[in-house]
């Protein structure tokens, strides 16, 4: 049966689970919304949201190069066990996000993490192009819009995936939470990229 | 014949090459020090000079992860052309240069890059162990001196190469930069590792 992508929005935001994992969930329910939270409870993903609360003090740092060597990620993943940071599904995760970060180039991590100055130069740019044309009362609104976009397209968690641009990394993150059972916590990346940055 | 350290001192101060480098020149020219600058000069090592002043904006990204997963490293170098940024001298250097902030761990490429912060914390501590027990104007000076040294040991360019202390990183770029006839810059690196920052 076909699946609205509204009720697909109400279970994500129930359940804080991928957009994928809730449109499965809802087609295997039949459409039912308590059914298909069951059904995601049941698969674990309804655990993942205790589990972002645990410590992860295990990980692993991973890079990726890109083939013509101009452009590269390392990366720091965290989890909760060395015997986690070890194992295969663990691994092809960091390969995915460093091949995400090199092709989407983010700026931070989370929204929190994007360096002040170019938030400021952001929001500046944002009201300069509707200073005048609407009442001062709404500007700040429309300048927060236009930053919350901004940051989707900017911080990592909130990009759409490269591989499948359906979801956000945030939504790959949740997915793997689920799958692996231990809380895991993208710590910081480095993209460098030659020419980027003025030569000495 | 035997070269004293001294003579390989002075020749390194006039001419700015590597320490084995100086002394391999000594003792070719018998000891004789005008000899042995040009046999330097001979071999490119005084062009090194030059060339630092030249544009390098091609370059290469490179990594590398230690074995157990939990140090990494990335380093941009860049070099005047992609012909040489392409070479396998080139390559092996940008790995010796990974091995070497793996192991070494340093805080910034040159000194001008440590953060400020850090630096100050240096400084306050270094007052602090002199203040009262020396007159007040030479208190400056030996706080200098303490930075000094803190800097060879913290700083990419002054650190003693791990995989031969008698240089120091600097002289294996002064060298690179000779034996490949381009200008070489180390532009920036990121160095993680599990467990040296507090965990989300």
């Amino acid at each position: 049966m076909a699946i609205s992508a509204a009720e697909v929005k109400v279970l994500r935001e129930q359940t804080g689970q991928g957009m994928m994992e809730c449109k499965r969930a809802l087609e295997e329910a039949g459409g039912d919304a308590e059914k298909a939270v069951e059904i995601l409870r049941k698969k674990g993903f309804a655990m993942a949201e205790k589990r972002a609360g645990r410590a992860a003090a295990q990980g692993r740092i991973h890079s990726y190069i890109h083939h013509n060597g101009r452009v590269g990620v390392l990366i720091e993943v965290n989890c909760e066990t060395d015997f986690v940071a070890k194992n295969l599904e663990f691994q092809t995760f960091l390969n995915d996000l460093c091949l995400h970060i090199c092709a989407a180039a983010p700026l931070a991590v989370r929204p929190e993490e994007v360096p002040e100055n170019l938030v400021e130069t952001e929001k500046r740019i944002a009201r300069e192009q509707v200073e005048g044309k609407k009442p001062d009362n709404i500007i700040e609104k429309i300048v927060e819009g236009k930053l919350k976009k901004w940051y989707a397209e900017c911080v990592l968690l909130e990009q759409p995936y490269v591989k499948d641009d359906q979801r956000t990394v945030q939504d790959l993150l949740t997915e793997q939470i689920a799958k692996i059972g231990e809380n895991i916590v993208i710590k910081r990346f480095a993209r460098f990229e030659i020419g980027e940055t003025e030569s000495d």
